[in-house]
Formats: structure tokens, sequence, C-alpha cells
């Protein structure tokens, strides 16, 4: 306990964070860092930090930095904060894509200072005003990669996670985290825009259509609320994986196709039996 | 008020007007029937209904039938209801879709007795014990072709949804419904149970990918939890309709999956902001 957090961009992610660094009394001094100036007036006023400063001051004066800016500009800040790191500072990163970064740090020679680490929550808005306090408690917090981090720094975040966010951990390497968060999380989050696209195309001709919209469709849509920018980024950064899954998830949505088309509705509905397994799965990880 | 009310297929839909109809006084007696065994004797139970009755007896002692049957077995059981009823019953359907029964009916000598509903809500549960306390209280009800059934039938069953169930009521004819409902509940049943098929494929490989389903996962493919029976059966009877939905969506993700391919995360962007529209439509609903 007792630490002063420094938190690189201050929006949904690194807000949430600092708010539950501060309830938990794990962080005492937070700074905050972010290069758009109403954001960080907006954190500032919602004393999401107790100052805000720039990315050098606070790698001088910080115990840990916590990098929570969009994907695509974590591979370019990270070198030069890690340069400027004095042996017992620790950096993480906290973005949905982790292979990149890997990339980007496995030769630095101060690797052991950084930890890659994934907390496992988020909502559909953004920016500070979105920034939520227990957002993160009783979820999971991925580390990545854990053997390239000290043992001291990993000891350190674990307890950040643990203690300081309430969060459990799992632990993975990069290249799997990939993988899995495009299973579980990047093709939810096309799903949900494609259908919105989908909806909104035909509203065009049919004014009233959203009279209809029931909790259901407000469930399977929620995700489409979401950042483009924020997420045309994760989507670049995991394009790769998200390639291989979207085409599954076309090929699962052709068969329901072929199987309406040709009357077999019993097959359909064994189909849509096996998808009812998805309840047993979620329930056992509650 | 002071209606005697006959529920055929006591479940989750037909369990909850049960439910709602006895809480607002709408109904002094409520008889269920169901073919079921297992249902029926739930229903009586769970106190849902005063008594279970074959439909013959409810049809002689009801004031009005609401048939909450599956949507296969509609068309084959209202025909027969319809010519057992005296002067002044009336029967009323609550299925997802609504062509189907128009065409069975249209001819029907007493057709003016019947009035075509859907109420819009639901969960993804079914059976008499998933029946929810004020699962339609501010929801959107439909009425369909009300022009076919009398003004008498038209007003009572107007009261049963606005001062029974306390939902606002819109007002369009049964082709239009099944057009609607294809884009604003159907397909999202089809995205959630297309999305848990593919995950779950992935899962026989990858064992720990549901240790980072989020929030936002379970909210999208929520939907695939609900009945394969009652889905199949929906998915049949509006076919066509789903088909261009289906097709339209699927275009969709090639689209996406054109832009991934390319690199034009600009405009896949543009299109993300796009269906961002999502969120200023539902909020207008509220």
């Amino acid at each position: 306990m007792g630490n002063k957090v420094g938190i690189i961009g201050i929006g949904l992610i690194g807000g949430s964070i600092a708010k539950g660094l501060r309830s938990s009394g794990w962080a005492t001094d937070i700074w905050g860092v972010d290069a758009n100036p109403s954001h960080a007036a907006k954190a500032l006023e919602l004393g999401l930090v107790d100052q805000m400063a720039t990315l050098e001051e606070a790698t001088i004066a910080m115990d840990v930095l916590v990098c929570a800016v969009p994907v695509e500009n974590l591979v370019g800040i990270l070198p030069g904060i890690m340069n400027g790191l004095k042996p017992g500072q620790i950096v993480i990163e906290v973005g949905s894509t982790k292979t990149p970064v890997y990339e980007a740090l496995k030769n630095h020679p101060k690797r052991a200072q950084f930890v890659s680490t994934h907390p496992m929550a988020g909502t559909e808005f953004s920016g500070p005003e979105a920034a939520v306090e227990g957002l993160f408690t009783g979820k999971r917090g991925v580390v990545c990669d854990k053997e390239l981090s000290s043992p001291d720094a990993l000891r350190r975040i674990e307890h950040l996670y643990t203690e300081g966010l309430g969060m459990q951990l799992i632990y993975m390497g990069s290249i799997e985290h990939d993988v899995h968060t495009a299973y579980i999380s990047h093709i939810s989050h096309i799903c949900s825009f494609a259908l919105a696209n989908t909806v909104l195309e035909k509203e065009k001709d049919e004014k009233r259509i959203f009279e209809l919209a029931s909790t259901g469709f407000e469930s399977t849509v929620r995700l489409a609320k979401s950042s483009p920018e924020t997420w045309s980024q994760i989507f670049h950064q995991n394009q790769e994986n998200l390639l291989d899954v979207l085409d599954e998830y076309i090929n699962t949505l052709l068969k329901y196709k072929g199987l309406l088309l040709s009357g077999s509705y019993d097959t359909l509905k064994d189909e849509l039996k096996k998808a009812n397994d998805i309840t047993r799965i979620l329930s056992a990880k509650k």
C-alpha cells in the first residue's frame, strides 16, 4: 500500500483504475497524464487524479506507471517511458491486444520492469466521465508473459490487481491472450456493430422498426455503442486472429442459412441446442 | 375488470400474463390449459392459475382465452377453439410471428371475436418456473390487423394490455409485423446462437477460453440460452423475412472482412460510427 501511481490516459479504463486504487487505499498519490486537454480538465474536475502532469514529470515522480492509452499509441510511447525508468519503478499497460507490445519491448534492456496486463472489464462508454467505481471488482485480470517481468515487479503488480482492484488473476502468453480475446471479446463487438449497421440500414425504409425493439435486441446490440476509435484500433492490432474467428462466424451463419433454405428445422434445432451449452459454461465461471 | 381468463400454454409468456392479470386485478379467475403434465403441475404449485382444465372446459367457461402455445401449434388449435365460441367470448394469441395465423383465420366466420397480439417482452428462459411478475410493465404490445376484430373485442383486449398488463399499444398489419420482428428480434437471436456455436467450437481446442469471458460477451451471447424448440419454430414461421435480413447481416460482416483484409481502418471506423447511431435510437425509445 501507499503507492504513487501515474495513469497515462484518463478515460474509461484509466479513470476506473484511478477510482479503484484510491478507494482501496492502494494508491496514496495519483497523477494523471492525458494529451487531450478536455479529458485532463474533466479528470481533475471529477477528482479522478490529484493532479495532471506531463509524461516526463510522472515518469520521474511515480512508483508505478499505468499506460491506459489506445492500443495504437502504446507501441509508440512505451519504449520512451521505459528508457527513463529508475530501478524499482514499474510500468504496466492495460490494452486489449498484447502481441504488438510484446514484440516492441521483448528486447528492451529494462523489460523486467514492465508487466503486461489486461483487466477484463469495460462498458460501452468512453472518456473520463465513463469511469466507474468498482468496475473491476470480482472480474478477471490477465498477466501475460510473466516470466519476462522481474519477481519484484510481478509481485507488486499482482498486489495492485488483487488488493488494489479486487480482481482474480490468470496467466497466459501474449499470443494465447490475443487468440482468446478475439473469440471472447473482439468478435462480440463485430457481431453487435454489424447488427446495428444491418438494422439501421433497414430503418431508412421502415421508420417504425425500432418501436418493436425489445430487451433481447438491446442486449445483443449493446456493444455497438462502443468507441469507434478504440475498436477500429483493436481490430487492427488483432487483425489476424479476428479474421480467423470472423470466418468461422460467417461460416456458422451460412450453415444456418442453408438449414433455413432447405427447411432442415430439426438440424437447426440441434444447432441451437448446442449453442445452449453456453449457459453451462457461463454459469460455471461465476 | 373481473374477467375470467383461460391461458392455453402456461410457460414463460402464458405464466407471466397470468401473474400480471392477477396482480392488476384484471382477471378474477384464471384457468390454465397445458398438454405437458409437468408444466401443468408446476403452474398449479406456483399458483399461476386457480385450476388446470381441458381446452374444452376452458372454452366453455372463460370470457377471454389467451393462446400462448408455440407458434407451430397455433394454426392447429385456433380454428377449433374459435368454432366453439359463444357470442361475447374473445380469443387472442401472443406468438412471435403473425402471418401464418392471419392466413389461417382470415376467412373464419368468427374472426371478429379474435384479436392478434404480440407482447414485446421475454427472457431467455422457458417453462412456468420462468414466469415473471411485471415482465410486460412499460413495454410495447402490438395489435395486428385491428380492423378484422369487432370494436367490442378490440376494446376489451386493448384494456387487457393497457390496464391489465401495463403495456403501451402500437398497431400494424401482420405482414409489417413479421418484417419488423425479423429485424429487431429474430436476427438478434440468430446472431447470439451463431456466436455461441462459433466460440464453443473453438473451445474444443482451447479449454481456457471462457476464463476471459467478460460482461460484453455475456450480453451479446445472452439470447443463445433461449429455447431451441421455440426459436426453431419462429425461424420456420418467419423464414422468408429472416433470410432477407440474414443475407444483409452476412453481407455486412463480409464488408467488415474486406475492410480488415485491405487494411481500410478509416473506412471501418466510419462503419462503426454509423453503428453508434443505435444509441440515439434506443434512447429516443425510452
